[in-house]
């Protein structure tokens, strides 16, 4: 293996299936490429266990007759983290004292293998996947792929470094408190830590069982989608499995048809909680990132970061610790020599927490994560360096424990507060030691939120990434539609739908009723709901949140109602009229499709509820009046929207 | 007091209304009466502090200029459980030395005052509310209002206690492992445990904050529900507050308008694993319970037990005791002394557990509700003892734990579990040691299913609770639709408020976003989903039921729509009118209003969701279609309705 083989094109989910649909590559030629490298040497220490050439080739032995249109993963290879089961290899979590070898593949894996994808072997970790540094193995520190004196990142070190390497197309890590994402930052990749439960830990060797997430490393957000949306599921068993419920992510501004950042708000944490341990380059890089989302138009909001750094604190200083214990203490009491120095000292400092120490760390941990959940009142994702600082393996060995523990000031209290994140490339260091190096930051949502965060990553990604994945989210329609529907925004698919029957045309009914509590509807109004009207309260009540404030097309006409037909309240009424129309100001609402029912059932004749035209020519259901109701109204059309109408009567 | 004083007719919230309607009562004139029975002994020890004549006059003074028709719970007296807070009134939670005056009341105590309840005093309780019994407490052993040698039960002893003297009409308990249910059981009172986190803790002392709930004690399951509907509500700053998200209850069938329990599934625990210890009087009247429910029509359903019990276990075996020590742990470790010897005995056996020992149980936990869920597949709700047997408190003093224990037999999992129970009365037992003491069932439901569960509490008590109910609820329409629509059919207020504004005008809006899922809504329909049309599937998988075929007021027209435009579906657009309408041909349905978001939702331009007037004047939301969208439509008024037009091109 080469050390600089860094430098051949980055291996792709995308570009592996032009190869194969061109017939310019087989999956047996690619195992063939891959066993040629994996044999012989490690010099990044990648590898706890590479499979061989005969190994891989069972797998794609049984893509015999499919093709890269009929399985969505075909031919794809992957790694695998050596805390997940790989049938018939052993599992050794880097504590090779405790390895077995498991019959059946983890639930995760087995979903990849039966969509096509080609497992190339188990990669080294921080032992027990404690540790974001990827040197706390016995297998040899990891070496970082882009510059070998440098950490890789763990604990999921050998997953990132396999990408990286172009040993593998995407791998598999885990990420209890930042080991899915602190590696990416490292290495230039993307790093998916989905919801916690989405994608099934059976068959993981647990950490802490109750944070542990099985995370993705990709070269790109759109493989990321990809193999989460074919890994997602729940499997039988699983205690811990969650079905994944996505809200509807907000709808990014169109550019040219790609999406851009225009009008997104992200949650930065205020200038004096930013942390950087004194790495002017990391610091100067997150400006440098910030500066480039202020450009396109994003807005850089200041949140407190408070809840989530005390959070993050709790995590290291107190009793969660002895989760890790929980999880293996018989092995842990029988065999204390058979661990790596640190990860015993840092296991077996859990025994002096008590239960009651537990239930009150708990209680504190339900209070800050009713106060970080505010931030999200305000902000669509918050934005955050991935890692505060990066290191030499001299620097880590030097200091295990610290150094390791500055790598996840902005990662460990993520899974603790039940958000997704996603760490993405933010291009690299510009100044100071660590200039060259590659730069991280991650986004990072409320539980469910996985998809929306990819839809930012590509945005944030540019023009190649949303190239390939317009074109591969073309190509890959039939093969992976059921699974990758709940992600793509439902105005992306609202105007090739809309003249199908009702049943299956609208965003909504493709909600399935059942996951109708968690997705939004958008919903324009014109009067008395718009934000500081009388009524604006049925909306906030219903946890709506304002999305943009706009004009209808230019085909409606709007009307002030008799006040003394409705109660008293003024309200004006819009139709839509053949001729001579006009845009009419309203604002765009996107509320919880579970409370939409309430709210349209509260709509007084000779109100109701259509589908409204934009100034942008997109459909948004919204407020109507019956014409017939227009006898004694007066067209205040000429207004262009109710608030300049009202704000007339007032300068009266 | 005197002891025989359960003769007197029940105190229930209807029988006061009605008799605050009828001039025969007025508030102040109850509190007299309140007064003059708690002032004085207290044989029963049911008050740790009864409020005095002029406290509780203090709040009949701010119901000044209100009434029975503007406050749902106007002039009702409740009592509450020592552990909750009343503003300005120590809180002792059975324990003199912890005690606090609070400024501010519980946050649930707070909105029942606001709805028009008059607080009557703090009673007497299981020290730090850990017990079943009713005799841990410093006050003296809570005796049973029945028959003063037996237990009240606990640890809400003087809560239900005071409901069965008569001294409040319903009262609040709190309920961690059974609290709330065993005492309703010996008493013949009705005991919801809402779902976990619905009811706010703010204010409570907390037992185990992360299993504490609220619970109401009520002579019927109606009384019940209305409070419930009052105390429900997110209060603000509790970080264990949960939306209540109901989803719909399956519909009874009904007889004569009353609900019957017929075909519905009760889960019922093996034979082998119903447990009695001894109580040959429980054990009959369980027989005599089940008996009964088989004979209304009702399906038993045998179910393994085992996870419940497993569960409950863990509770009284395991490490989950030392969330009570964490709740009070810095007065525990300085006033030892202070403490119940019971109480000191059980809360100070937490110590002995790690932090990892909680770990391990919360992951079995985890798992144990992973297999209890199962259950749910088959079955509407279980059906099990309240409380395994009864006892004396002289056999209570001699052995307090053991005997206290077989009260939680059936209890203790529930909260850990994340379940709804309702504990209600079912006669009396008719052989054994016990003869003629009360006998209670508990209904156990998912978490959000507490409306469906007194849903089977009406059918359950019958034809009394019955027509309470429906007396209580034509009269009640005005005073308590906020609070009480969840449990009222849409339908029945609609007609009298369709003509209020908006905000406060229909039925949808009048239940709050947090009741809408178990509410519904009456829709008419038209064309494609009508009975037998194409999107017909639309109504029926919401679990919409067809209420009636009629027509509309002769003020509409009826137009084909141009198929074209319209996805190839032919259909229909109904218009008002200001002159020659006609009636048209439609059907009401009623859909739960939390499918009606996506139904409308997915309701293509130019159709949309308006008000119609139906043939008898009275208005309901149905499909309107866009004036506008009638250019190159087809005017069908003639046919009278969309089946007559498609017959006559049929039969062309």
């Amino acid at each position: 293996m080469k050390p600089d083989n860094t430098a051949s094109p980055p291996l792709t989910i995308a570009s592996l299936r032009a190869r194969y649909r061109g017939r310019s590559l087989t999956p047996a030629q690619l195992v063939d490429m891959i066993a040629a490298r994996t044999v012989g040497d490690d010099p990044h220490r990648v590898w706890i266990r590479a499979l061989t050439r005969d190994e891989m080739m069972h797998y794609v032995d049984a893509l015999e007759g499919k093709g890269p249109d009929t399985l969505p993963l075909y031919g794809v290879p992957f790694a695998i983290k050596d805390n997940i089961d790989l049938a018939g290899v052993p599992t050794t979590a880097g504590c090779p004292a405790y390895a077995y070898t498991p019959q059946k593949s983890a639930a995760v894996v087995e979903r990849l293998i039966a969509a096509g994808a080609i497992p190339v072997g188990k990669t080294n970790l921080d032992q027990f996947a404690t540790g974001l540094s990827g040197q706390r193995s016995p297998h040899g520190a990891c070496r970082n792929a882009l510059d070998a004196r440098y950490a890789s990142g763990g604990s999921s070190s050998g997953s990132a470094v396999a990408v990286a390497l172009g040993l593998a197309a995407f791998s598999l890590g885990t990420d209890t408190a930042g080991s899915g994402r602190v590696p990416a930052a490292f290495h230039g990749l993307v790093g998916l830590k989905p919801t916690k439960g989405v994608l099934s830990t059976l068959g993981v060797v647990p950490a802490c069982k109750s944070l542990d997430c099985v995370s993705i490393f990709a070269q790109t957000a759109h493989d990321a989608q990809q193999v989460f949306d074919v890994a997602r599921g729940i499997a039988a068993g699983d205690p811990y499995a969650r079905a994944w419920t996505p809200p509807r992510a907000r709808p990014l501004t169109q550019r040219d048809g790609a999406p851009t950042l225009r009008g997104v708000r992200f949650g930065v944490p205020r200038a004096a909680q930013l942390e950087f341990f004194g790495d002017t380059s990391y610091a100067q890089a997150f400006e440098a990132a910030q500066a480039r989302l202020r450009d396109v138009g994003a807005q850089l909001v200041e949140i407190d970061f408070e809840p989530f750094l005390d959070a993050a604190r709790l995590l290291y200083e107190g009793p969660f610790v002895a989760e890790r214990l929980a999880a293996i203490r018989p092995f842990f009491e029988q065999h204390p020599d058979a661990l790596h120095p640190v990860i015993r000292t840092i296991i077996g400092g859990a025994a002096k927490w008590s239960a009651a120490d537990l239930f009150t760390a708990q209680d504190r941990l339900a209070e800050l994560r009713m106060r970080a959940d505010t931030v999200w009142q305000h902000i669509d994702a918050i934005l955050m360096p991935t890692s505060a600082t990066t290191a030499t393996v001299d620097e880590l060995e030097a200091d295990p424990i610290r150094v390791n523990s500055r790598f996840g000031y902005y990662t460990n209290f993520v899974n603790l507060l039940d958000l997704s994140a996603l760490a993405v490339p933010a291009g690299r260091c510009t100044v100071g030691a660590h200039s060259g190096l590659p730069f991280g930051v991650t986004f990072v949502g409320r539980a469910h939120e996985d998809a929306a965060l990819l839809q930012l990553a590509y945005a944030w990604l540019g023009e190649d990434e949303q190239s390939q994945a317009r074109v591969s989210a073309q190509a890959d329609s039939a093969s992976v539609s059921a699974s990758r529907s709940a992600s793509v925004p439902a105005s992306a698919v609202a105007p090739a739908s809309s003249s199908a029957p009702a049943s299956v045309s609208t965003p909504a009914s493709a909600s399935s009723t059942s996951s109708s509590a968690s997705a939004s509807i958008r919903v324009a109004v014109v009067g008395a709901h718009l934000r500081g009207e009388p009524l604006n309260a049925q909306l906030t009540d219903r946890n709506a949140r304002l999305l943009e404030a706009t004009t209808t097309a230019p085909t409606y006409r709007l009307y002030a109602l008799p006040a003394a037909a409705n109660g008293g309240v003024a309200k004006p009424g819009l139709v839509r009229v053949p001729a001579d129309g006009a845009a009419i100001a309203l604002e765009v609402w996107d509320m919880p499709l579970a409370a939409y029912g309430s709210f349209v059932a509260a709509i007084p004749a000779p109100l109701g509820i259509g589908t409204l035209t934009l100034a942008d020519g997109s459909t948004v259901q919204g407020f109507l009046c019956e014409s017939s109701a227009l006898d004694g109204a007066t067209d205040i059309t000429s207004f262009g929207g109710w608030r300049a109408y009202r704000a007339s009567l007032a300068a009266r």
